[in-house]
């Protein structure tokens, strides 16, 4: 097994991805929105990147089983129940809806993953199982994409990444390549911190700063949801059996 | 201080650079030659894409002045009687002379960062240097820009970036990039084990097996040149005074 780390949605190309294995991450906050989502029962998820795109999609499906999720710079959005704190994805509010989630990076590097064999979204949240999968099926080759934040490589997401290769490698022999490599030491590292890691960097900061700091706390937990989300096309399910 | 470590010179863009004060990297081997030629007495250096440049621009120089190196896949170009093995730059061949070495990855970081205010060249064999220097200028913001390889991140640029954020921070207090902080990480927890990390890379693999394992000893070696060498347009030199 090979397995490439790719730091930022910006540096892969969808040829890049064709016909292979990816794992998504977008750990703050998008792909930790998806896991929880569907672990409390959202049948399935349908990452958008702009409200109008949700809303005008949104209109195929029965009015009483649509929830639509967007959030711009920390304020709420009219027509739009939910933002983008997983929290608050709860049971009582997402069990059997269809959820149109309206996010940036972690759109985009969704969508270019769509020429890949398999998607499987990844979070710290289901990172162990999101792992025992890839040790289950041993693709050829993974492709781990990190999100990143506006073109620049983030430490949430290299974090996750770092731990999938590390359980990976504790049951396969599986080259690597140097990203991955430091993903797993940074993993290492700073298991025991991750929050006030996060809350050395920018982005932790301005999550703290517009009160969700809860959000940052939540986002880093290990294994909370042990689901598989799989992206078919442009929708995302949980993988069953 | 704000401190940016961009990954490969592909992120960067020059109107990032520009006006910034920024330390070009590629440990493996551009930076790691550049610093020794130019300690070992070579009077300046022009780093530039192709043989053909070499040749065409060194022709408006005398003759027994200068010097010409490149490489291709491991092996030697006819016209050039030096390759890219930095311990080869000895002061019997270099002093004096005006060297332009063919590189491809480094040649482009530094045509990029052209446009920026101050261009230093740093690599382990002068990291603790190029920090002072940085301590001593105080600019209000420094990008480390690391060549990567092939559009793909490399240890050994970013731990040589980590060491010199390290030296920045024993000193002033910066803020940082997510990458910045990734690097420290990764200097403090390899520092004393390059080599054996980097011969778990494909790179590091791939000099093993072309007989450059020494190169790579070479270049991993900490602070053994404590110079400043500073491109001004195309042209590369020693800091002095």
């Amino acid at each position: 097994m090979y397995v490439e780390v790719i730091g930022t949605h910006q540096q892969a190309s969808k040829e890049d991805l064709k016909g292979k294995f990816v794992v998504v991450i977008d750990t703050l906050r998008a792909t930790s929105t998806i896991v929880t989502a569907l672990a409390n029962g959202c049948q399935q998820v349908f990452p958008v990147a702009t409200c109008n795109e949700a809303k005008v999609l949104s209109t195929s499906w029965e009015p009483d089983r649509v929830l639509l999720a967007a959030e711009k710079r920390g304020h709420s959005i009219p027509g739009f129940p939910l933002g983008n704190s997983p929290r608050t994805f709860t049971p009582d509010k997402v069990a059997g809806k269809t959820l149109f989630l309206v996010t940036t990076n972690g759109t985009v590097a969704l969508q270019k993953a769509q020429s890949a064999s398999c998607v499987v979204i990844g979070a710290l949240l289901n990172g162990q199982r999101v792992a025992e999968y890839i040790v289950e099926q041993e693709p050829e080759e993974v492709v781990i994409l990190c999100s990143g934040t506006q073109g620049r490589f983030s430490l949430e997401d290299i974090i996750t990444a770092g731990k999938i290769i590390g359980h990976i490698w504790d049951h396969r022999s599986a080259s690597a390549n140097e990203l991955a490599i430091a993903a797993f030491q940074l993993y290492q590292v700073n298991r025991e911190q991750f929050v006030p890691l996060m809350a050395q960097t920018a982005h932790g900061q301005s999550l703290l700063a517009q009160g969700d700091g809860d959000d940052l706390n939540f986002c880093l937990q290990e294994d909370l949801y042990p689901v598989i989300p799989q992206q078919t096309l442009s929708r995302v399910r949980l993988l069953t059996g």
